[in-house]
Parts: C-alpha cells; sequence; structure tokens
C-alpha cells in the first residue's frame, strides 16, 4: 500500500478543498465571476500580508516576482544591497547583476542570521544605494531574518526594502506596513498551501517611486502593466485562472483559521521538530535564528544524508528535502508550514528514527517521538 | 439549472481528465518520479511541435514565453522585424521597444493575413535584421499566417524567424522543423486543453547562437538557466507542477486522437462556424484567411455586439469572446479547437440565433443549424 507525505518547504501539501477547486471546469477570466474571484483573493492576500499597498499577482514562480522586484525598481548602473545567508539571497545577488545593478553583497554564514547593523554601516557608507534586497526565511537553511528591526533601519534612508518572503508568508509573522517593508514577493506553494505557479508583489508609495522611474527592460512583470489592468479589476495577461480559483478556497482556510492561531500552529510544530532533533543526538544547522517555517538539521558523521532523505522517500513515503547547493547531503529540512499539522510531524520524526535505525546511527528508539509530544502537550 | 459552455479562444474547456488530474495531491519536483513526467511531457510536446528542437516548460502565460525570445535572441540596438496584424501582432512590437530593440512594423490590415513578399522586401533591405517576428494565428481578428511560406523565406536569409503560436499550437497544422520555424512559443490554455499557467519554447540550433550572445538583461526566462536544468531533467525555478501532470494527461488525449485527426475535426468545426454564419446573413470578419482556431464574425448593424456577448453569456451560459482593443463591440469570436466538438459549436449556433432573435436582428431562425449540420454531415 502507497501512503505519502509531504513535509517539504515547498511545494507544501494541498488541503481538500484546494484540490477540489482544481478539479472544477475553468471559467474565462474575463467576466463577472471571475472578477468577483480576483477581487476577493486580492482583499484576503492583504490580509495575509498586513498591508493596505497595492498587492499583484502574476503567473510565474516565487522568483519571478524577485526579478519583477528588481526590474522594476531599479535601472543599470544603480547601487543596491543584497544580504546573501543562503541559496535564495544569493539569487537575489544574481537577478541584480542580470539586470546590471551596481550590487553590495553582505556574505552571512549559512546557517545564521544577517546582522541588522551590517546593513546600517553599509547603507550609511553609501547614500547612493537605492535598494536592500532581505531574504525573511531562508529556505535553504532554515534561517529567519529580523525583518522588523531591518525595516526600521532601511526606513529612516531613502532606499527602499525588498523582502523574499516566499516561505515566510502566512508562515512567521511578517507585517509588510508596520515594519515598513515596501516590496514583499512571496509564491503560491509554501505558506498559502496551493501548487506553484502564482507568485505576489506589495509595492509600497516609496517604492512605487522607483517604478515610475526605472529603466530595466521589462513586459511581462511591468508593474506598470499590472497597476493599470487592476483598475478594471483585470491582469495584464491571462492570468494562471485556476490556482487563482484554488487560492479563494485556501485564503477562506486561512481566515478561519487565523494568522496568529497558524503562526502559532508553525512555531509550536518547529519547537517539537527541534526538540525531538536534539532528543535524537542530532544538531540543528541554525540553532540561534531557526525559523517556524522549517527545520534544518545537520546529518550526523557516517550516515549519507542523501541516502536518508531518498529512503524515507522511496521506501516509506515520506518526503522532507535535503540540502541545496554546498549544503547537499549535509542537512535535512523539515517543514513545518501551510497544511501540516502536529501528526505529520509526529509520522515524520518516526520515520527518520526508523530510517536512521536502519542506517546504523545509534540512539533510543522513541525519544524523538517523545520529545514532541511533550511540547505538543504543552 | 445553469450549466455553462465556453467557446472562447483561450482559455478553452477542460477534458475531464485533466480537471481530474488537477485535484490529484501534489507531488514534489525534485523526485523521480516527477522527472519521469517532465520527460514524458518534453516528448510529447515536441511530437505536437512536430520538432526534434528542444522545448522548454516556463511557468507563465504566454506573454511570458514571448518575452523569452525577445530577451534572449537580442541585445539592445539590435533590428527586429515585427508582423502587426492585431492585438497579439502588436504584442511583438511592444516587448521589442521594451528592449531597446529596433523595430521595423510591417503593418497589415487587421483581418487580412501578412503577405509574406513583405517580409522579404524588408529583409532584402536590411540584411542587419536579427529576427522576425510573426503571429502564427492572431486570435484577436481569427487571422492564420502562411507560416511555411515564411518559413521559407528567413530560412535564406541571417535572421532567426520567431512564431507566436499560442492559439496556433495544436490548433492547426505547424511544423517546427519543416517548415524552419527557429523559435515557436505556446501556452497551454488553447489547444493543448489545460488552464492558463505553463508557457512554451521551442529553439532550433540557428537560434541558440543568438542566446548564447544576447546581451538583454534576463533571469526568470533565460534560456541558457532552462537548458542547463534541463541537463538533470529539471527547471531552473520551481514549475507549476499541477498543470505539468495535467499536461500530461492532454498529451495523452492528444496522441490518442492524433494531431492530424484534431487539425481535421478543428478544419470541419471552423467550416461549419463559417458556412452558419453566412447562412444567418452574418459577415465573416476575415474571410480570405479564416483561421481553423478561431472565427471573427462581424456584429450586424444595429446589433450592440457587448450585450450580444454578454447576454449570450450571463443568460444563457455560453460563453463566446467579443472584439478586443479597436474591435471591441464590432467582432465576435467563437473558438473550435481543443475540447471543443462539433455539438458545441451546434448549441453556440443555436444560442447565437437565439440572441440575435431577441435583439431585432431579422433572419431565418434555424438557418445557421442547418447550414453546419450540412457540413458536419459531410
Amino acid at each position: 500500500m502507497e501512503k505519502n507525505y509531504l513535509l517539504t518547504p515547498g511545494p507544501t501539501p494541498l488541503p481538500p478543498a484546494v484540490c477540489a477547486a482544481q478539479a472544477q471546469p475553468i471559467i474565462h477570466h474575463r467576466t463577472p465571476q471571475f472578477q468577483a474571484i480576483l477581487k476577493e483573493v486580492t482583499e484576503g492576500l492583504k490580509y495575509v500580508f498586513k498591508t493596505k499597498n497595492d498587492v499583484f499577482i502574476l503567473t510565474s514562480s516565487g522568483t519571478g516576482a524577485m526579478e519583477a522586484a528588481v526590474a522594476n525598481l531599479l535601472s543599470p548602473g544603480d547601487t543596491a544591497i543584497t544580504v546573501e545567508g543562503g541559496k535564495f539571497g544569493e539569487r537575489w545577488t544574481e537577478i541584480c547583476k542580470s539586470y546590471g545593478i551596481n550590487t553590495k553583497v553582505i556574505k552571512v554564514e549559512w546557517g545564521k542570521a544577517v546582522e541588522p547593523k551590517e546593513i546600517e554601516k553599509l547603507l550609511q557608507q553609501d547614500p547612493a544605494v537605492k535598494a536592500v534586497f532581505v531574504t525573511a526565511c531562508e529556505t535553504s537553511t532554515g534561517v529567519s531574518n529580523d525583518m522588523k528591526a531591518i525595516g526600521e533601519i532601511v526606513k529612516a534612508t531613502n532606499a527602499v526594502l525588498v523582502v523574499d518572503a516566499i516561505s515566510a508568508l502566512a508562515s512567521l509573522d511578517l507585517q509588510t506596513d508596520n515594519w515598513s517593508l515596501d516590496v514583499v514577493v512571496s509564491g503560491s506553494q509554501k505558506g498559502l498551501m496551493l501548487p506553484p505557479g502564482l507568485a505576489f508583489i506589495s509595492v509600497s508609495e516609496k517604492a512605487y517611486k522607483l517604478v515610475e522611474v526605472a529603466e530595466s527592460p521589462r513586459y511581462y512583470f511591468d508593474l506598470r502593466l499590472a497597476k493599470k489592468a487592476w483598475e478594471k479589476i483585470d491582469t495584464p495577461f491571462t492570468p494562471a485562472i485556476t490556482t487563482i480559483i484554488a487560492l479563494k478556497a485556501a485564503l477562506d482556510i486561512i481566515k478561519q483559521e487565523g494568522l496568529e492561531n497558524i503562526f502559532s500552529r508553525h512555531k509550536k510544530m518547529a519547537q517539537a521538530t527541534r526538540k525531538a532533533m536534539l532528543a535524537l543526538g542530532l544538531e540543528l544547522f541554525a540553532p540561534e535564528a531557526s525559523s517556524d517555517a522549517v527545520t534544518a538539521v545537520k546529518v550526523p558523521e557516517g550516515i549519507d544524508g542523501e541516502k536518508l532523505v531518498k529512503t524515507m522517500r522511496d521506501t516509506y513515503g515520506v518526503t522532507i528535502a535535503g540540502g541545496q547547493a554546498e549544503l547537499k547531503g549535509k542537512i535535512f529540512r523539515i517543514a513545518h508550514m501551510g497544511y501540516i499539522n502536529e501528526f505529520d510531524i509526529i509520522l515524520c520524526i518516526s520515520c527518520l528514527e526508523k530510517v536512521l535505525h536502519q542506517m546504523g546511527y545509534k540512539f533510543e528508539l522513541g525519544k524523538g517521538l517523545q520529545a514532541a509530544e511533550e511540547v505538543f502537550l504543552k
């Protein structure tokens, strides 16, 4: 009997109501019926973003929205700061360089959060900096950055703050307006419990001033076209209709649980996961800055990390993520966001214990489960 | 009782097997299970494109693939020819201009096909032209261009031919390799019977030489990244997993019917639709170059075109398309491609007759249906 469980930090599992929404016959996008949905989900996204800013829906993966941010805010030769503490931080640098941006990179040791003061120092040194690109939750390392502190720093300057919240949105508390996050980008396949294929971007007044003058070439991701289309409750190009209808179903679930309850659930699952890992004698990859969306764990000495992840998936149907890029084989990552609950975490720990045991790793069987249960009972 | 019928030229209706595929639990994209699907659908796309060239899947609407073509082939200051015979031809010009391309525009009267000799003349005048951008089926006017003749002309020059086959692919015969179509772009929500959200792009050897040297900024749509990822049967960014799995279901249906049978079915439906319109005393918008994917019909004098389309949709559940841009209210368009069969055409004509009659248009009731039936019985 095959039964599969998904505990990867994107895609995350889909609620049955989302699956059902996707099976519906398609409707045309330029109809009052679809416009009503587009309006409703845009309002719903504003609730999740905690913003009154415009939020646009793009048909792309989250990286498309990252590129939209760079292309719409900057012109070739402009200066920007990027924070690199993992694969997705590096992506900001790569995109900026593709667009001929003069990029000042803050390198952060993988597994650590950026020191907000580093950003402040660099901004003071160079008042020409137009944008600061940060990753709220660095999915590749399981690290959360202090977006509130960074928001305060950037707010006091002429630069705009651009936040990759692809795995942070609806996973961790992220207060777009209160924390002065000028541009926030996200994707559908993480906290929003949808298949990949939609991206989102919010734009503050301060950021709009750059959008109006930026000279980078852009068309499909041109936010001026998105803003103009939105005046008629429309998108400039045919959107991923089905996924937007599924987004309505997902937002209904999110509103019903309530954002703060969702964050508490994620936090508790994160704590349980971390305690379980420690109880098994494993080491966290980011002990000081662990995100409540995903936990990265070091593969213990003598264990083949890639084989561990493959066996859990191919033999037992439990899919977690391995390490990416330079962390390949060195860490594994367990997601605890979106449509994942405490019993998913329990079964995942059980599967991990089983495979670690079979691979010869020494520990007391059941200790991880016990530690997790203790957290969940609190 | 509400029962809805979709006869718009994108999105087109979804087969039940496609809807069912979309309702499945999601799987992770970096798994052997998904890689097998990605490989299979890429092979299936090559069958539909009639090509041995690489075909890449992008997560975007078709316009994303159009921008990918411009950004990957050209550098700022390069010269290109665009053919404008409708809204989508104009899009090629708009994208080229966004990228700083020196654009030579061939203006074609809306409703007419481009004269291939016009392209030949312009290419002879300016040997610096690097690319020619043409729309195979101009969805906004229902016109098909002679891609075979244009292919022969461009093949003999240094320029590459780039074809918008968004509504043409799997709708009309399009022979990428035989006709020397260097770059062909398409989308999911037309002949391929999927929801919008995926785009496709094929690249010839001749075109690859431009991709390697093009200096336009690009990242999300960078075909060098797509090509590199494909070496490991992967995509550079998280793809629209669910739609790709649904693509497998759609390709299975296409392979079962067979491309040539699909084209014959579309052709017969197109003929029936055209004969029906003439029998009702209506005028075709593109009588000399009517596409077999979509028929555009002039709204008769004294009839409110927008109200006609709205009444069919909102009162009777039959959705056809109105005119776009300068043709708003002046034409309506009936799609006959993808998961649409002769009885869909029959019910659409019936609904059109009903509403035209109610709106006071004078004609003999049933004449349109009769003309269509005569074609279908041949």
